[in-house]
């Protein structure tokens, strides 16, 4: 099965995240180019009107794209985020963002992704909030 | 003295969002079109090589120019974040990061703006470690 | 047939673009939400290495995203570009350009909308070089 | 003289790009880090409204920028654009754009640069039209 997903390695890294664990975040879907992360809108992550913090769907659309990434590379490679642009869509008024990021570009030395966000209403209604277009680099692991 | 800022008003909106507090964020300048915006990198919004999170410099730095947009606009607007783009220079490994925004041009519809993430390393050693630029947004204050 | 395309609207715009002249490029597809244009990669629009020019993928998909845009607009509105990211992700070596101009989310402010741009190779194969994602203004028509 | 740039070797990757030509560029500044492009925005180039095409200051902006970049690299290095995004801040109206180019970041991998588009107006004045943020990529020189 040369094109099965080690799991375990994404979820390894991922527990080492601590912002993670600050957002209550969790790894929801884990394929080959495809990561998909959901948190709920904590209390502590809002921006001033109430809604979650435009930051808080960078960083779990970050993570994802990171981690989906990282899915393509080998055993030996590590990913940083070069850059990402985000463009928000809609306000993150809800109860849980999911964020699934995906690869665009596999590369060698660069590898070109892209996140969707999309908030779950209290009634289950889904909308999407963020998109984000950006480049990871794969670094040799420590 | 027309043009001096309200520092209250922009007091007040930071005081309210919930996600700088989480980051141990505080307001260390305010003047008309420059907001500055310092966290300690705390332990809880690490990646997983235990540097600040990619998602920790973009929120400061988020929030640093979105206020010194706002800084520039009448009493009864407030400003959201349309779109943002991060080029990340260096891992946020260090104390302290130090977010400046800064209002490139202001206007009534769109307000481009940029903002430099510093970090400072425990000898006092100051190092640049993202450039952003962005779009923000005048909405009607609720 | 309210959901109709006014195509003649968006070809006497583009009739008007002497930058489309100037690189040979086409409207080849107007739909709701999706306008294509391709052009030949001609021998004045080159880069050092004989490939494409990065600012032919984007001025073409520029428009493309544009004329989108306006697709979904009133008839006394025109479209500007407040801001738009690219990603490269392959050199522009081939016969033709096509870029496809998408909505992302339409908007009364805001329209975000999403660009491919793709080579077209002598042998007819077709590769993707670009990925752009970004945002237009509606203006009163002048 | 080791920080001296190798003005010519610019000065020939330039003379290559035809797209140059086709706008009527020319290199007007050449320093370690910082390139500048000139060109008059001719009636071949422009929009719908008779102002220059996005994709004019994207392009000049782009090219002044990698050359900013290939000032700071190994003479067997050439430079590729990975990613740019562009901000539009006024309308290209007037008789002469200049595109300056600069370095934020050099690096063996990556190379983080920002450009700066004025136009000149018909009686001297100037006014900045754009400001990009980017990515090159340094590869061997074919």
């Amino acid at each position: 099965m040369s094109n099965a997903v080690d799991q375990a390695r994404i979820r390894r890294s991922f527990a080492k995240q601590t912002m993670m664990e600050t957002l209550g975040a969790e790894l929801s879907r884990i394929e080959s180019g495809l990561v998909v992360i959901e948190a709920p809108i904590l209390p502590s992550v809002r921006q001033q009107h109430g809604a979650g913090h435009a930051g808080l769907a960078f960083t779990l659309g970050d993570s994802a794209a990171g981690y989906a990434a990282l899915t393509m590379l080998p055993e030996d490679n590590e990913v940083m985020t070069a850059e990402f642009k985000i463009n928000l869509l809609a306000p993150a008024m809800g109860v849980r963002v999911i964020a699934s990021g995906r690869v665009v570009k596999p590369g060698r030395r660069l590898i070109v992704v892209t996140a969707e966000v999309h908030v779950r209403a209290e009634d289950g209604g889904m909308r999407q909030i963020a998109l984000l277009q950006g480049t990871m680099v794969p670094i040799p692991a420590g």
